[in-house]
């Protein structure tokens, strides 16, 4: 059917178009079809919605459509009913456990992109590859096709270095350090991360504290051949796409399949042009990889799949048993990581780690000889240059480089935890203090979040304050505080453990 | 939140329900979000859509919603995000390769049913089914629950006998036939049937044209006790719900795992109260069943799942190489089936088909001894007995039992192919005639289809007719024309099928 296309006011996140009943009857056109919508310049592919609310000949283009896709009110298109992607096919492949080729994946990857796959075909195949799996060759040509379906990133400097933190450690601000100073060693460092979809603050969220993060690609490309760094969300700047419409649907299973889980951090990296990688992988209870033998074991396909991909990997295995520093949410952990820039000073846990990391980018880049890395890391970070840089890429995004840390907004209704007993602080479970930090309101609520006063291994006594509540509605907070009792996140044992009497 | 209900106009057949932007922000509602609408009585689940249609403090309802859950306009209503269900642990479970336990089973069942699982859940589960499997522990399992989490009919008659096609033969309106036969013997067979989902005309669509098909339970079991057989179409009887939903991913995927496929149909049947079924499967190409090998797989497993649940099965496998009689399309096949009926004569293809299956009930029924039951089907047809039967169902469904086979509309517009060269008919390519079919406008153009002036194994002499396309359009004819030239659905060869000479 030919029609006139009328811009909503309406997002399904599902792509959805508005036809008319009559329009809908008579072409044939039933809820949940697929259609193409031509019209002389390029084709997008849509779901049926039937309403009354737009007018026969009209065809309602909502809101997530409009995001990726520009219409403009009153163009004429031309609907038609689009068949069932022959990518459908590749994926049952993959159901019958037969290896995919190449053109076979890209053929899924880009009817993902185009949207010609959708919730019920990308299901099928994020639940084939967690059954079924991947060998390297397939998450290769992943990788490869995730990144070129969507923009890539030219900076015209060398080396490019990256750092990634797979999986949820909470207070994870360690790369709002590691960026300055890896840059200030004089490497170039294009960072972009992700905001929290599970976790209490992404490195984007903590970051947006201090400084714009919603960047174009031309800007990044500008800043960092300026000044070698850049801490962005990547979010915004359609590096490969398909990545991110999957892991909504992998999200709403609770399966992280790991061919796709090293496609998709691999391909952003790819696509923004990195060739010297570092990926962290915090290991402990209650983060994504609990197990040195399954960390190494995820190492290896890292280091694996960047030969394929032409960039050289290191993979650093961390302590992520406990939460890193002593704060998190969004402005809590940017007052943390400020501070720690301008004083060279911090908490152990977040000081080493961030030190160790940079250490290791260092020394991949050339700019340290071996085994100085972490020392040379140090020195850059106590005489203020990393605070520097640091202050650079606030101005440079559009933040004000005076900002200090007792300018950071924190959610002023707070409630402090105390200890139920004396004893040792055995434990602090990370699920929990996660849980309780977005009960409080984060990563939305910016001021809301947790600070710890003490850390595993500490001495308390009965009464001393254990953790504070951070919410900028005593609503949130409340909520808060009762999930915490419940949760309990912090365990304290005198040095008797246990004591068995007479029976 | 709490919203009054505004009833829309609107069908996105995903359950939507649609929240003004504000009210979302303020919620931290996002679109694709699960959420709960609690009134006194009853919880109901929806996925929201941000629209700025609706008002503030107001929660769009759309149609899918309310064919299934009555709201009034006003209602009030309290709308919180509903977390993750339980059950998408035990669909990870079988991605896992482990058998499920039957309460886990149900409470699958229970939340698709209740739309807490959606498109992505439901997905993954069609999709481990298809990999991993069902045993038939869990797949009697699977089919009471299916049974037991919608509508139940009990018929006050025994025993109840049933009748079940499977799997896409064109033309198949032999059911029309067998039900009138099996009732005018004495036996009770409430039957329903489905519309044609991706054929050109379900058993409901035939009949539809010589009665009315939609009736509600109630009717069913009036008509039933009455005059022991009815013709109705199941689709809107909440018989089996789960099953309807689950089908409706499995076709998009093109995948029909067998647990689930015997759970589907034997589901129907518990819940309709069946006791003696008799499960057709024609085998041949281009139906569902290719081989015969694989029908008697198939046929095992109907038996030995019929004795789980207390019901006795018995399975014809029967020829389905090519179309039932010498038409396809509702409107020609209700009037073929109708001229079978009032003259006892036929097409052999039909008439032998028909005979067989309701000679098989009668024996299973008790009403005729071992080995005689075709032929006291044939008296039935033959008498005029089976006619009066089938006067009755239509009459109390609603229908005008004087309908004479002359009095069905059928598509005026027509083009009939003739023979481009002398030979035998040695094939005629059932997936070809349901797609010329579907072109010209069939299920929904009643009118529409296809009648055969030949079968397999016919002589023909070059300029024959083979086959009319009937529409109700000029441009649905066009179209069907077109597809037909394309696909040459009926293949004539010479006695010298091929001739080698020198190289």
């Amino acid at each position: 059917m030919r029609a006139r296309t009328r811009l909503l006011d309406v997002n399904t996140g599902n792509f959805t178009v508005f036809i008319n009943p009559e329009d809908a009857k008579e072409g044939r056109l039933h809820p949940e079809d697929l259609v193409k919508i031509e019209t002389g310049k390029r084709t997008v592919y849509g779901t049926v919605a039937i309403g009354d609310f737009v007018g026969r000949g009209e065809i309602g283009i909502s809101q997530d459509i409009l995001e990726v896709q520009p219409f403009s009110e009153g163009e004429a298109v031309v609907v038609v009913p689009a068949g069932t992607p022959e990518s459908v096919r590749y994926i049952r492949k993959k159901m019958r456990g037969e290896k995919l080729r190449k053109v076979e994946i890209e053929a899924i990857v880009k009817d993902i992109v185009d949207r010609k796959l959708r919730d019920v075909e990308i299901s099928a195949f994020v639940t084939a590859l967690e059954i079924n799996g991947l060998d390297m060759d397939e998450i290769a040509a992943l990788t490869v096709a995730m990144a070129e379906t969507g923009h890539m990133l030219d900076i015209d400097r060398k080396p490019i270095m990256d750092v990634h933190s797979i999986g949820g450690v909470p207070g994870n601000k360690t790369n709002v350090l590691v960026v300055p100073i890896v840059a200030a060693a004089g490497l170039t460092i294009p960072k972009t991360s992700s905001r929290a979809i599970t976790s209490a603050a992404g490195t984007a969220d903590v970051v947006e504290v201090l400084t714009n993060v919603t960047l174009s690609l031309d800007e990044i490309k500008r800043i960092v051949e300026k000044i070698g760094a850049c801490l962005v969300w990547g979010g915004a700047l359609n590096l490969a796409p398909a990545d991110d419409i999957t892991i909504k649907v992998e999200r709403r299973l609770s399966i992280d399949p790991r061919g796709l889980m090293l496609a998709s951090i691999m391909s952003k990296k790819y696509a923004i042009g990195s060739q010297y990688i570092l990926i962290d992988i915090p290991t402990g209870r209650g983060v994504k990889v609990e197990s040195m033998e399954e960390a190494r074991s995820l190492a290896r396909d890292f280091i694996e799949l960047g030969k394929r991909l032409g960039q050289y990997v290191e993979v650093a295995i961390t302590y992520g048993g406990q939460p890193i520093g002593h704060t998190v949410g969004p402005a809590l952990e940017a007052k943390e990581a400020l501070e720690a820039l301008m004083t060279g000073k911090g908490p152990g846990s977040l000081i080493e780690k961030a030190l160790g990391l940079a250490g290791i980018l260092l020394e991949m880049g050339g700019v340290a000889p071996a085994g100085m890395g972490k020392k040379i890391a140090r020195e850059i970070l106590e005489s203020g240059k990393a605070y520097q840089k640091m202050r650079e890429i606030i101005a440079e995004q559009g933040g004000d480089p005076d900002i200090k840390p007792d300018d950071v907004p924190i959610g002023d209704k707070t409630y402090t935890f105390t200890a139920p007993t004396s004893g040792y602080v055995t434990g602090i479970d990370n699920r929990a203090v996660t849980a309780i930090a977005r009960e409080a309101g984060a990563p939305e609520d910016k001021g809301a979040g947790i600070t710890f006063h003490v850390k595993v291994g500490e001495k308390v006594k009965e009464g001393d304050p254990l953790f504070t509540i951070h919410a900028e509605s005593e609503t949130r907070l409340d909520r808060a505080i009762v999930l915490a009792r419940r949760l309990d996140p912090i365990k304290i044992e005198g040095m008797v453990l246990q004591r068995i009497g007479n029976i």
